[in-house]
């Protein structure tokens, strides 16, 4: 028998997601609500109100992940569907919100159509997601998906000297531990935070899996000199520095074109004594290596310690790198990923085959539950920034594609 | 007939560096006595203790410089003689303390032979000459000569937020103006801060004047991306900083070997938002310019300049350029330096012709005086640094020239 229609509300949605910016709005046009702050919980206070008008129960785990349940007619397995709803510093919009709210519009959209789904669906909002307030990040779901220790997420001291414990504990965000067997998949929708749907003129990108991170750390030393003394015989750290980036930059020019090629990013870089008329004695980068697709990054990070060695033995400076992050890759359930990819297939949306260049909860999820991931377009690719954007049309076609992906996790039973 | 031989008293010289060196001593082994504070004003009563023992009457000026005089048979004009006490954060013990403690000895000197010159010889210290707490350096030779009004040296606000105005009141350091007429002649023995002394195994330089110095700020605009998006259509503001770096740094590589040729330094740099997985949207960079000997360092700015636009060329980012600082060149009085090397040639002392690379108080001084400095060797060319080191044997040295240029300039009537 077929399923009855049911179509998400658009408008609904979108005035959904503006009236979430509203909560911790910055007046740049973005919105903060930095992990575990009151910002954030005013947040879930919003959704949760949202939630309880649909008739959802919630509850919240060990690690502050809050779970919404809409029942289904038969019991456990739930279908688990959600994102995150805190933000970067100065952050924007939509990203986490748009897969937490498009997860809510999908219950709003059965209730509205009185439909009634085998499984119960739970959507989720993962505790501090972003890492902006924290040194880590995706912690909640890396708690829920048993990767990381509870006890090393509680310890975890914010850059404003809070710990993660006391912070879930002064919420009220400190319950009891959720099984993850109490569920059968997890899907999350989001904003692409790349532009490559963009540029293929693509609203929907069937995600594959999250790329590799590695974070290597590389500290020049040098000597501290006069900005007068001669140039011959310095030992000019940023110098130094300034010859790795270029290196590096080169020998990935090299490569042949690929979106989803080795991408080394240095983003961090402090200087010191870092003053105009000193020539800087040391100098400390970090670079941000992903690897190619789903392949392990190692090979950027071997080309990354080459140009190290290479500088080291032009300048004769002192190079030396510490590796700390290590994340994926992390290739998804191939039936999940069938999951979205179908629906999309059957409104008539084209999508991209992609991987995700950024890491996720889904990341985590996966450890311990078939997961996928849903992508749609945002403006320019720009993400953790005011201008942060997707379109109405956009959100409403992701939205569209995850509803009915869910019903049809939902009706497996 | 001769003059009656006096002799500088090494070790007592010696003993009083490392008594001021105590006045805001380091963990580190240097001193920290950063303008216009208590520090600095406890150094300025142990100098005026030793002073009143010698005789020496004192008085402050309208921007906090410090005059001790030991009067001479004749009256005015007097010969000037000293540097600063003031220190980089974290400095060294012979920066400045040198040069005052060195002009401190030879009337020490004076006194011990019972000797009376002349004319009168004053002592000076310098107020601010460092600029390590304040935006600008050199503010009290400044204004004595001058170059700087009086009103915007008093309404500069150190970088902890006191006007420097409000601190020469609170220290009671706010005199009367002196007269630059009331003196013949300003000499200024400094520790080179510099390797050249060191390399040529000479004691003593004879400095022609201070060399040019432009600050450049550079500002490079990219646009911010995740870290995980293609490398192509990046626009990466510090690989373009990188970029700009390596290009400054091979064209002076690829000029003739020179000592005292043209410097360009890339000292400070701050990058936006500076976070480890965002491409960096904006990059900060200072070049610190420097002549080449006594030339106007416009050269080196243009060179500099050249690559600003090669890396915009190449890059197609934004960059902005913005001078601040421009300093000299200053030539020195030749009857001046003559009488440094005069003195030197007297007592056998082989020296380096030279100019200096750091900007002195004797720059401005230079302005409204004939002027002349004597640089003595410091240990590996370090300076601002706890480990600045200049030792008893070359102290002594220095200081018996400097007392020698003194007696005969106070001799000229």
């Amino acid at each position: 028998m077929p399923r009855p229609e049911v179509i998400v509300d658009g408008p609904r949605l979108w005035a959904s997601i503006m009236e979430m910016a509203s909560v911790g709005a910055t007046t740049a046009g973005g919105s903060e609500r930095l992990a575990l702050t009151d910002a954030d919980a005013d947040g879930r206070h919003l959704l949760l109100r949202w939630a309880h008008a649909l008739g959802m129960s919630d509850r919240v785990d060990h690690a502050g992940n809050l779970f919404l349940r809409r029942e289904g007619a038969a019991g456990v397995p739930s279908v688990l569907v959600g994102s995150h709803l805190d933000t970067q510093p100065d952050g924007g919009r939509f990203d986490g919100v748009f897969g937490v709210l498009a997860a809510l519009e999908a219950v709003r959209a059965l209730n509205s159509a009185s439909v009634v789904t085998e499984r119960p669906i739970t959507v989720v909002v993962w505790a501090n997601e972003e890492g902006g307030r924290f040194a880590d990040f995706c912690t909640g779901s890396g708690a829920f998906s048993r990767k990381l220790e509870i006890g090393d997420v509680r310890a975890m001291a914010s850059f404003d000297g809070s710990a993660y414990g006391d912070e879930l504990d002064r919420l009220g965000w400190s319950g009891d531990v959720v099984d993850p067997a109490e569920f059968a998949v997890y899907l999350e929708a989001h904003i692409e935070q790349g532009p490559l749907l963009e540029q293929a003129g693509l609203r929907a990108g069937i995600v594959h899996g999250i790329r590799g991170i590695r974070h290597v750390h590389v500290a020049v030393t040098g000597r501290t000199a006069h900005a007068g003394s001669p140039m011959a015989g310095r030992a000019d750290a940023l110098a130094g520095a300034a010859e790795l980036i270029v290196a590096v930059n080169h020998r990935l020019d090299a490569l042949p074109a690929d979106p989803s090629g080795i991408a080394i990013t240095a983003g961090r870089i402090t200087a010191q004594p870092n003053a105009q008329s000193v020539v800087p004695g040391r100098v400390e980068l970090t670079f941000d290596v992903r690897g190619a697709g789903l392949e392990p990054p190692e090979p950027g990070v071997e080309l990354l310690l080459d140009c190290v060695e290479r500088v080291v033995a032009e300048t004769g400076l002192s190079l030396t790198t510490r590796s700390s992050l290590a994340y994926g890759p992390i290739a998804f359930d191939a039936g999940s990923v069938e999951l979205l990819r179908s629906a999309a297939g059957e409104r008539g949306v084209p999508t991209l085959e992609m991987v995700s260049a950024a890491g996720h909860d889904a990341g985590y999820v996966a450890s311990v539950l078939p997961t996928a991931m849903l992508f749609i377009p945002c403006r320019g690719g720009v993400s953790h920034h005011p201008d942060e954007f997707a379109s109405e049309a956009d959100v409403t076609t992701g939205a569209q594609i995850l509803l009915d992906a869910v019903r049809e996790a939902a009706a497996r039973t």
